[in-house]
């Protein structure tokens, strides 16, 4: 047996793997395996799925990673906590995902078993179901090598939160350092080494905003962020103006780790705007902010949880930074990261 | 303003397009002034839905039709109609749609335009809303232009319809004729001239299947299926396969249009193996025959249904025909179809 998947892993994706017809099945019949459990779907053109009455949260997302695997983790990975995340932070609790793929031919067999593996373990961890699939073969140079495609179904057990309802005076808190992902996943596509001392932060978030929920009260929390594309500077962006109140920040609270601000000045990159990939902003209310962060830090992915700033008074769509000098300088919204595919 | 759109219309993606920066938002903001009343995401990381209590249907499928853009149609019509009827096909009314698309730099924006308008408009036939959306950029030679992905939820109305329903006995119905999508595309992307006399069947098919519901009592309709990649042989397979009997079909029965016939003739494609994007197989129980094909025939996509054959009372997991001359045999399953990329 071992000897006939090992020379299957040894294949690589062709044309005929999306035609339909027998080697599509039969490479789902293998995707499906590599999934076990955490598959549940069925041989139909649609999963049928129990929900409870009432709201649920649909998101969805592409993933296009340059490079698709890297140091800690994988597009595999990333797929999972992209949705999972985006799911969880409207207050949902994440049940269930399609993963759809795009597969360049000559794609290694063995490289997206891998991938699979790392988003079945990532599913285990978020508690999430696969429940349909999709997989499409592209010429060569039609697509990068794989991309992939999850969307989410979550269920609401409490009220959905709103960037609409964080209100002045509320604390801005990160659930941890920022930079990482990008400064990773640059030093691996470059081969830089700094790979090795950064790791992306990639992580699903539903546990750790489980442990907030469970300890302070419903409404401590406004409202929840996942930093991804765009990085810190785009969610504040998007908070003041979804609010029309100025947001400000101190640049001496914002955690960014040594090693992570020394390969951001050499690669000039400011991690301000960089894509994380396990960093919460929670908007929180005031007298809660202890509370919060208590709870924040007795979980692993919020250990360096900290509060970066607050919601101010004023009426203005603007992002200001207090610098370490006092002086205060507006962070401008940036018309392109200039980094692409990086999640 | 009409100079402001065209110009806007007249530029190009470029890679800052799905940074999440600026022109990421102004990408965004532009995509869902044209969707219009089609789309009705929150500005939230996931949409919040009402559901009814019970079970949802839930499917995904991404799309890299090669040309993207044909005589009567695009990959924005299919990219509803092929997850509209997916939803459809196992009983449920298709509700929601999300729309994420891979972009390649240096695609035409106008382009995009009129995928994002005959998605409105495929949209509004088809009853569903875009509620989440995402879209990311790649560098040019790493996708072909533009890959769209749609994942869509339905609700039940009536029990789900599943292939196990199927019993030895039960009439196989289609809805129309089969190849013309397939000769139509190749003819598009070959340049070989057929493509004005025979059309793409594409089209939303749950206006159709109201039409049988409403007809005929619950339990007429066994089963569907759209026959979409793989072609009329892989829905037959794969419905010998689950319950394990043999198929028959008669091929003087076969709806197949004399242009069709003859381009695929000449094109060396067999009509049973080629993809559709409008064509529905159904499972009828022998007393209901008359009235499904009778609903069926009162509406515009059914038109031209005919019953093609049924499913044996042999225990065996086996397709055949019969052909003209009265003889027998067997359709075998194809490795893959050889024609990729036609949905």
């Amino acid at each position: 047996m071992q000897t006939a998947t090992e020379s299957f892993l040894d294949q690589q994706i062709v044309l005929d793997h999306g035609t339909g017809a027998r080697l599509s099945r039969e490479l789902v019949a293998f995707m499906v395996g590599v999934l076990g459990d955490v598959y549940i779907g069925e041989m139909e053109d649609s999963a049928m799925l129990p929900v409870p009455a009432g709201n649920i949260a649909m998101t969805t997302d592409s993933f296009v990673v340059d490079p698709p695997f890297f140091g800690n983790g994988d597009i595999g990975k990333i797929a999972v906590c992209g949705t999972v995340n985006d799911l969880a932070v409207v207050g949902a609790e994440p049940r269930y995902l399609t993963l759809a793929m795009i597969l360049e031919t000559g794609f290694p067999i063995r490289r997206l078993h891998q991938a699979l593996v790392s988003l079945r373990e990532t599913a285990i961890e978020a508690g999430v179901k696969i429940v349909a699939g999709d997989t499409k073969v592209v010429g060569p140079g039609e697509a990068d090598g794989i991309f992939l495609n999850t969307t989410g179904i979550g269920v609401f057990h409490r009220p959905p939160k709103r960037m609409t309802d964080v209100r002045p005076g509320d604390k801005i808190v990160l659930s941890g350092p920022i930079g990482n992902h990008t400064v990773h996943l640059l030093s691996v596509r470059e081969g830089l080494g700094f790979e090795k001392h950064v790791l992306s932060d990639c992580a699903p978030l539903n546990g750790l905003i489980d442990s907030v929920n469970e300890a302070v009260a419903e409404d401590a929390v406004r409202s929840m962020r996942d930093v991804t594309r765009g990085g810190l500077s785009a969610v504040l962006h998007e908070y003041s103006a979804a609010l029309g109140h100025a947001v400000r920040i101190e640049e001496e609270a914002l955690p960014i780790d040594f090693e992570t601000r020394m390969a951001s000045d050499m690669l000039g990159i400011n991690p301000i705007n960089a894509a994380n990939e396990g960093c919460l902003a929670l908007f929180v209310e005031p007298d809660a902010v202890e509370a919060v962060l208590k709870a924040l830090r007795t979980h692993p992915y919020g250990r360096k949880a900290t509060v970066i700033g607050e919601i101010t008074d004023r009426p203005e769509k603007a992002v200001e930074m207090v610098g370490k000098d006092g002086r205060v300088s507006e962070i401008e919204e940036l018309q392109g990261a200039e980094l692409p595919r990086l999640c």
